[in-house]
């Protein structure tokens, strides 16, 4: 508990894995903090590691069958539901969810100061900017159709790669070797190799408009997950459900706001639910579950762990696709595939070599 | 001149780099060769790398205009010379080139043991090798095509890469470091990247036959580069014009049978120069130089160069044919180039990190 507290003073956000070994480091040479390392943080480094793997696998998991879900409710036709209540009973689950097993955990630990809901101003004012950047991309969504096909935009956004790597490396402060930045542009590369059809090309003459809106949008998405990370992580004491609640309270608020600015007309006409399906519940189930699951990946990963995550599930999802759907695989996404799945091995060697 | 006997006698063809940082360590910890200490070996490591240099530039260079040259000849019309003469004359040329060469270091250096055209029949045993592993895979490539066509095969032509570095690692005993490995699968998969177009699928339909041809011309490929390295390594000392002179003339002899098996009708109705025109003369000029150049990269550096400079030569005619025929870049293109930079990059990395 000493560590955990000592930790909760740290506000800079920027709480990683040197820090503990610098302490560890201090604890070993038995100036200050000796006894950390009877605690055993060894045994606490494996279970760290083993809760990060958890995690990152469900993201994986979670969002590949995701893509299935779109994939599969395209096929069985088009659905009439408004994107932006979806988008609300997303959040409003989520925080559902945080509430429940909050719950469950004040019921066997009790309140404490770590998971109580109440909180100060000062701890509560920057949950809204992370929704608050989102609800601007997705508004930016619409207009910047108007210079991209949708194809293209999927191109574009693989934007978000690089822009999450230097936000991660510019605002979290946090260093990755030469080989992890390497191993970064390839990612980048080989995900928009994997998805390259014979339409691809026309993505090159995206108006200038075009590419500074998709710029934009890769920033705020970058900013937004840049952001959740410092928050997430400012607090590693804090309860995750109570960072989650207040995270998707302000979600909840910002998506209402986008109901009335997008889709006012549609849902006061044919009301809330209109179109809605079995499908689009399991993928409003689904949406809630990978959002928790990315919650998670910033508090016991980093964005970088969710960036590959992410785009791992891309090339998993393509080949559930082959059994699922009967998809052809192209000599592009078997070459997009092998330079993912180079990068991440670069990746894992990077770090050890740092 | 101590060192390079001592080199003379090294019969593995395995004289790398580290032999020579073996021998000077050596040197410096004072038992026995401590003359070479003071023989300014750093100076040499220098002239060695500016030699080495200058050799993988002038190859890069020269196989971009080659290919500039195939472009600029397709694009003039079809030409109706044969393939085997012209390759007989790149052979004779080169020969001729190096005779002049030698005649040159004659005058000014005098016949010495090393540059002494007069050979045993141990030296020059393993002289045919590469020429008859280059025969049979010319004579292959006529077969390959009732499997592959044409766009498919320059694809498929990337499995050299692979071939060339396994062999490398095998027949050579030289060591790559994992970083160096991935770096060489994602040069396979750029430069795969980089050719693509819409077509490109159908190589994932070859039948299994010419899967098995395509890795045979491979392997048959990376045998003989490898043999050539081992054959121009095994004795550093002996001249290159002289080992050059021997391999040409094995050339000469395996591209004469090849005219008399492919071409025989052919030369002896219509003659042995029907249809060369400049672009013929041009492109035999600029094929024999960029035989020397390998050459020289062979002695000077390794296969390993060959490939990343055959490799970023190809991408450089890409860039060029741009701006001389107008040609368009794809999407595909400029992730590939990507790709292949990276692996430059990591290879020239992982190499200070061995």
């Amino acid at each position: 508990m000493e560590y955990r507290k000592l930790k909760d003073q740290d506000k800079d956000g920027d709480t990683n894995d040197e820090d503990v070994e610098s302490l560890r480091g201090k604890a070993i040479s038995g100036v200050s903090l000796k006894p950390l390392a009877t605690l055993g943080v060894g045994s606490s480094d494996r279970s760290k590691w083993k809760r990060k793997s958890i995690v990152t696998l469900a993201l994986t998991i979670l969002t590949s069958s995701q893509a299935i879900l779109i994939v599969w409710s395209k096929r069985a036709g088009k659905y009439e539901y408004s994107v932006t209540t979806a988008n609300f009973m997303v959040e409003t689950l989520k925080c559902a969810l945080s509430l429940a097993a909050l719950a469950r955990i004040w019921r066997t630990e009790g309140v404490t100061e770590d998971n109580r809901l109440s909180t100060t101003l000062n701890e509560v004012i920057v949950y809204p900017i992370p929704a608050f950047l989102y609800l601007i991309k997705n508004l930016l969504q619409y207009y910047i159709f108007a210079y991209v096909n949708a194809p293209g935009y999927q191109i574009l956004k693989n934007l978000n790669i690089i822009s999450t790597g230097v936000l991660y490396r510019i605002i979290l402060k946090r260093e990755l070797s030469e080989i992890q930045w390497a191993a970064f542009v390839l990612l980048c590369a080989g995900c928009t190799t994997a998805q390259l059809n014979s339409n691809s090309d026309r993505v090159l003459e995206t108006p200038v408009q075009g590419w500074i809106m998709a710029i934009v949008m890769a920033l705020l998405s970058g900013f937004a997950g840049v952001y959740t990370e410092a928050i997430m992580k400012k607090r590693p004491s804090r309860n995750i459900n109570v960072q989650n609640f207040w995270l998707y309270i302000f979600g909840m608020i910002f998506n209402a706001i986008a109901i009335v600015i997008q889709d006012f007309d549609a849902v006061a006409n044919k009301g809330f639910f209109h179109g809605y399906s079995l499908i689009t519940t399991l993928m409003i189930l689904n949406h809630a579950l990978s959002g928790i699951a990315v919650s998670m990946v910033m508090k016991y990963a980093d964005n970088i762990v969710k960036v590959y995550s992410t785009s791992v599930a891309m090339l998993l999802t393509a080949v559930v696709s082959v059994f699922l759907f009967g998809f052809h695989l192209s000599l592009a996404f078997f070459l997009g595939s092998t330079v993912v799945s180079v990068s991440v091995y670069l990746h894992s060697i990077g770090k050890l070599r740092r």
